[in-house]
């Protein structure tokens, strides 16, 4: 106890919350976390000497990371989640907050990974640096898995080691002289990643918004899809469909309007389909299925959601070769030489892990693990909806998007973790525009989804 | 055959040569290429379609990415070698080029990666997102295997996909508005990082330099360590040692007027340890050896060259808590944010790969694969000193920097290719610095290095 005072007391993540990551661990790998567990949890980063008058280099702080807000979402969840803990020594927290996956990865992939690693202390087994792009094997495989009905090509697929390193990439990628649309509310990478590289004006706490970003405003009223009329033009646009946080899915007709969109205004878009797996119904699972999408976006998506690959860390970007800047030359020429010179490609091993998750059997068992998060989240659906809550996204995303009409986001989190130690996510910290709501993350033990559950029906009948 | 030529004349990678990437690969995994293998060889990336008038978007490239050189050293090298297969189809080709391991992770290194990846499959095994600055053990353990007796602590290490990822990450942290400095000759990804970042001016082919870099001449006249009385004040100083590509080691003393000049120029200096293994002289192993440089330094290194992680990719980078800005802001928690948004860690598989390579067998191990590598060089050395040449480098490093005075880089790394079939680097593509070089990397099986030393004796007695 002792300990995670003076941690908390001392440790940069939580003298200033914009220490994002530090904070965000702490309740990571802890769907439930037991009282007698709290010794590892709360770790120091980097903390300040603050004792005495020490030597300063000559270099200034980048401004641009200067810009990024203190009051961040993750940081200030693990703040109060730490400070419940506090509180409630014996309390079973349950964390349905960060959307961490909960379940085994099949054994049909790790088998692969540690066949791949035996093979790798052998002279024929053995390999060195691998194609920055990615295998050409798994290149091919992602290409014919999930693009050979809209004809893309294994050329046009670089693996990545997670969809969030690639935001980063492609925002290195576009420079710091575009402007940006994002869904409000949307993952918090986008925003984040383009304030780092100078994109934004300074944060404006009156509306909850940094300058020089469009803000597409996601609610009910408009089906969680922005109306294009009232959004500027900007270079880039970012859309994540089946969305984080809303859980909501564009539909055929809608794409089809920000693929004309995009189209009309010469934007590219960034779309985001890491979640596409969780899409039951005929809403498209890849932009590209939008006839023209080839000359306007770039598809980012992942195995962290679909194969429990969080920690292994694998992904992978599309980027047509029909896509060209305003004077004709490639973007995936210029993607191609940031990989080169920042990326080394994605770990071997979690490599034969991705290609044996597109084997018949793998693809099977991920098709599995999905629809276990899925049953998870008719779970919390259907027990919002029996306490007489509208609850929105869920049917083809793990994430479920609780409406409290009237009520501040953060105060509704508070009593969630407070009544029922259960931690959720407060909408507004994904944009301005999730205020009156929160998300509830499927990914957790249906044991512990259940508990949840019941608990949510006490505090809430 | 008619496939190559095909994709020769084809792919982005023979018709613009910035493709570095693309072309780097033609020569990874391929000590010896033997005739009948060339068909996996050459991958087409991002082909251009420049048949028709296409749409474009409105959107401009970035233009730092249009700094980059065309003739970049690793797309020219892969040219030539392939232009070099196609004329001489029989021949056994030796690369020592690339710098690319070649010799299997010893076996203790590789069970606990194939065990961390079938626990994945396991309930309790399991484990979601790890920490963006890796696992707490690995960082403790990095820390008291590498900094124990310079006191640096856990919290100070951040677990890096590879010194490549980390050295871009860097820049990303600096921004665009900081000069730099770098040795000349260097390894390529700092100031191409550099240029991507914006913080460079245009390249002048004149001096082969790009602006606003200072390059800081390391000769044998200097003992491969730059007058400092000559360089400007810059507020980043990039510094290897041992240095790719020369292959020398700055001693104690150098270090310790480096750290004073950073610190007289108030300069962040960002030293590359990723060969620090192969020391076997008294000259520090971490830049955190000399007196003072917590508060002016960073260290970047890497398992790749220890260990052949190569592929399975694992590094770390090391930031004092005492390394602030001019404004007292520490450097370590701005880097942990741009870690927190733009990297979800490395793969937790690798992860238990570099625990294991610090236990004490699995560091026995690594110095047996260092020690192989070691042996390659001396043979290397001998080679070239029996010959007649100059020879620096390799006493400390994997890698043999040859004289060859008055002499065109180029023009040698030609005469070397064409008479005996081996790739080497000419070292004026590691900068102008390197012009009247070639760097020959002892990375390579034993038989190959040995029949490749068997042809230059023949071609230079």
């Amino acid at each position: 106890m002792a300990a995670i005072q003076q941690s908390l007391s001392t440790s940069i993540s939580s003298s200033a919350s914009t220490f994002l990551g530090q904070n965000k661990l702490r309740f990571r790998n802890q769907n439930v976390s037991m009282p007698g567990k709290t010794s590892g949890i709360v770790r120091c980063v980097a903390t300040p000497s603050t004792e005495k008058t020490s030597y300063k280099t000559q270099v200034s702080r980048n401004e641009n990371l200067a810009k990024l807000q203190a009051g961040y979402l993750f940081p200030e969840i693990a703040r109060r989640r730490s400070a419940h803990m506090l509180k409630h020594p014996d309390a079973q927290i349950i964390s349905l907050g960060i959307g961490d996956t909960t379940e085994p990865i099949p054994e049909v992939i790790t088998s692969a990974m540690a066949k791949r690693a035996h093979e790798l202390s052998t002279l024929n087994g053995y390999s060195g640096y691998g194609a920055e792009q990615g295998e050409k094997q798994l290149r091919a495989s992602i290409a014919s898995t999930y693009y050979a009905n809209v004809g893309l090509e294994e050329d046009e697929i670089f693996v990545s080691d997670g969809a969030k390193s690639d935001i980063s990439r492609l925002q290195v990628l576009f420079g710091s002289n575009v402007s940006m649309a994002v869904q409000d509310p949307s993952y918090p990478a986008y925003v984040d990643s383009s304030v780092i590289m100078g994109q934004t004006g300074q944060f404006h706490k009156d509306v909850e918004k940094y300058g020089n970003i469009a803000y597409m405003r996601c609610t009910p009223e408009n089906g969680f899809f922005p109306d294009l009329s009232s959004v500027p033009r900007t270079d880039i646009i970012f859309f994540c469909s089946p969305n984080n946080p809303t859980g909501s899915v564009a539909s055929r007709e809608q794409l089809t309007k920000l693929v004309q969109f995009a189209k009309d205004n010469g934007s590219i878009l960034v779309y985001d389909s890491a979640y596409a797996m969780y899409i039951c119904d005929d809403s498209p699972k890849s932009i590209f299925e939008i006839p023209g999408a080839k000359e306007v976006a770039i598809e980012v998506s992942s195995f962290s959601k679909y194969a429990g690959f969080t920690g292994v860390r694998l992904g992978w970007t599309a980027i047509p070769k029909a896509l060209l800047y305003s004077d004709g030359f490639p973007v995936a020429k210029d993607f191609n030489r940031i990989v080169c010179t920042s990326f080394n490609g994605a770990s071997n091993i979690a490599q034969a892990g991705g290609l044996a998750c597109l084997s018949p059997d793998g693809f099977k068992a991920m098709m599995d693990v999905v629809g276990y998060y899925k049953e998870n989240t008719q779970i919390i659906m259907d027990t919002f909806n029996s306490l007489g809550y509208k609850v929105y996204g869920g049917k083809n995303a793990p994430y479920v998007w609780v409406h409290f009409p009237g009520r501040s986001s953060w105060e509704v989190f508070s009593e969630i973790l407070e009544k029922t130690h259960v931690v959720t996510t407060p909408g507004s910290g994904f944009g301005p525009g999730g205020e009156g709501f929160v998300r509830v993350s499927a990914f957790g033990h249906r044991e512990n989804v259940i508990e949840a559950c019941r608990r949510f029906k006490e505090l809430y009948k």
